[in-house]
């Protein structure tokens, strides 16, 4: 589905970064008063899938490929800068820095105000339903090159 | 914070209905292929956070009051009437329908492309931190009013 | 898996009443302190995937079943009679009323220290994957019979 | 609370490793099948949670200090190796390998069926309410002291 009259539901792409802005609601806040840490893997997970949406790669549309496709999460590096609060208004920043073969790497970081309160490496991988890492297809290749620094040339 | 470069980001309030954009993620989704039935709730409590948002009335100010307060579930009496699927771009629709004493009666549905797929009506009352219902504030009356058909009048 | 180590893991039946314990962890509670409301319908979907795995029944088998078959929630009613916290140690009570034709009815308790904090009566249907309801199957009739007051006879 | 009837409730601590059953329910999934990348967090945080807690460490306790303290992540690196399904079994493990001024260090390993499918090592604090660190207390060197290799002496 597009957006139609919220044009801004999945963020935007500026010179291959996306920005995807996030309010902290309830369910994202623990008893301690701030955002439960697991929630910003969450904020982070929502930002790569608008990307891949804003460029055409639809995580239901490359199930139906043959062989069905999905990405998966191998390693990930946080650190944990600031505590976000309720009603706060933050912003996740994405950058693909590779795709290549079957991987992908993306940069992430969290703001507020323009201030990092979150940063993450993401490596993940292209894999079929038995797991095993399958190549980047050219149409995803084609899609996301122009916006990522390494990528494989699509052929 | 107010939404800046993001004009919807809070939804919009339009004859008294409150409607949110709600972007279906991998986060909401099971493995049934479809969201779980517990992230309804989730999306329906974002869209009455934004409808006091919009008129005024924040969460953590109302914490900061002397004595403290908070609004708390009492009742919610649900209907699921079709599955939600990832990608999918579903809108909250909220009515106030009371807001007298302590208690508020919000009649909220969740449509795709008009057709509604979740319907509830939910109870909640003002209380203080020990958790006894407190009258809603004369500023709260005066801020909800509006948009409320069986409003109390602020004194 | 069996539960091995955990003889406890998936909780007790005893008459009919499925008894399955819950620890709050921070994941649970928002910044108000307390159990975020949504989470009780998580517990309370634990005890009933619990219930079913003591009896036999697995999401993971129905679904190879041709047709594939699962449960989804149609209603939903509830009521909030007091908070939970961090650390508390709940007992989800779950009891199948109903189990005729493709329906399920469970009425379901949440307690603290034997008090009930939440309560709802639940309204399920077996379905198959285009979400069609089908006669819970001869299996699944026979494995919950004896727990059930109002159970259809298995032919 | 204690655990009462269901024993195992919070696993157990044996030479130092602390050990936590957890099953996967339809909450833990997301519709690519397996368990979403996020919810191993959650798992990993019941386990460091329930390790306290038996060594007599209670997050609502440290609250109430003077001043107020809590535990809050700084920084996590971890290894997704293999996914998790609905009704795996799972085992977290957990070792507390420093506790040393205000920082924790947690290597944590969630297994099944004896091999691990995910890794972390956790780099937490301990914080005062403005989030500043603060030195570990003398009462929680003297808890943890005894499972962690690398702890301040308590004075």
């Amino acid at each position: 589905m597009s957006g139609g009259d919220w044009p801004d539901i999945a963020g935007t792409i500026v010179e291959g970064v996306h920005h995807l802005p996030i309010r902290v609601y309830y369910e994202d806040t623990d008893f301690s008063g701030i955002v439960y840490h697991a929630n910003y893997l969450k904020f982070a997970e929502r930002s790569r899938s608008d990307f891949l949406r804003l460029v055409g790669i639809h995580h239901s549309e490359i199930l139906e490929l043959d062989p069905p496709l999905a990405f998966a999460i191998q390693k990930m590096d946080m650190e944990f800068l600031a505590p976000a609060r309720i009603d706060d208004l933050l912003e996740v920043e994405s950058r693909y820095i590779t795709a290549r073969g079957a991987r992908l790497e993306i940069e992430q970081v969290i703001k507020r105000d323009g201030e990092p309160i979150w940063r993450a490496i993401v490596k993940a991988a292209c894999i079929d339903t038995d797991g095993r890492p399958r190549r980047l297809t050219a149409a995803m290749l084609e899609a996301l090159g122009p916006h990522v620094a390494a990528a494989s040339h699509p052929r």
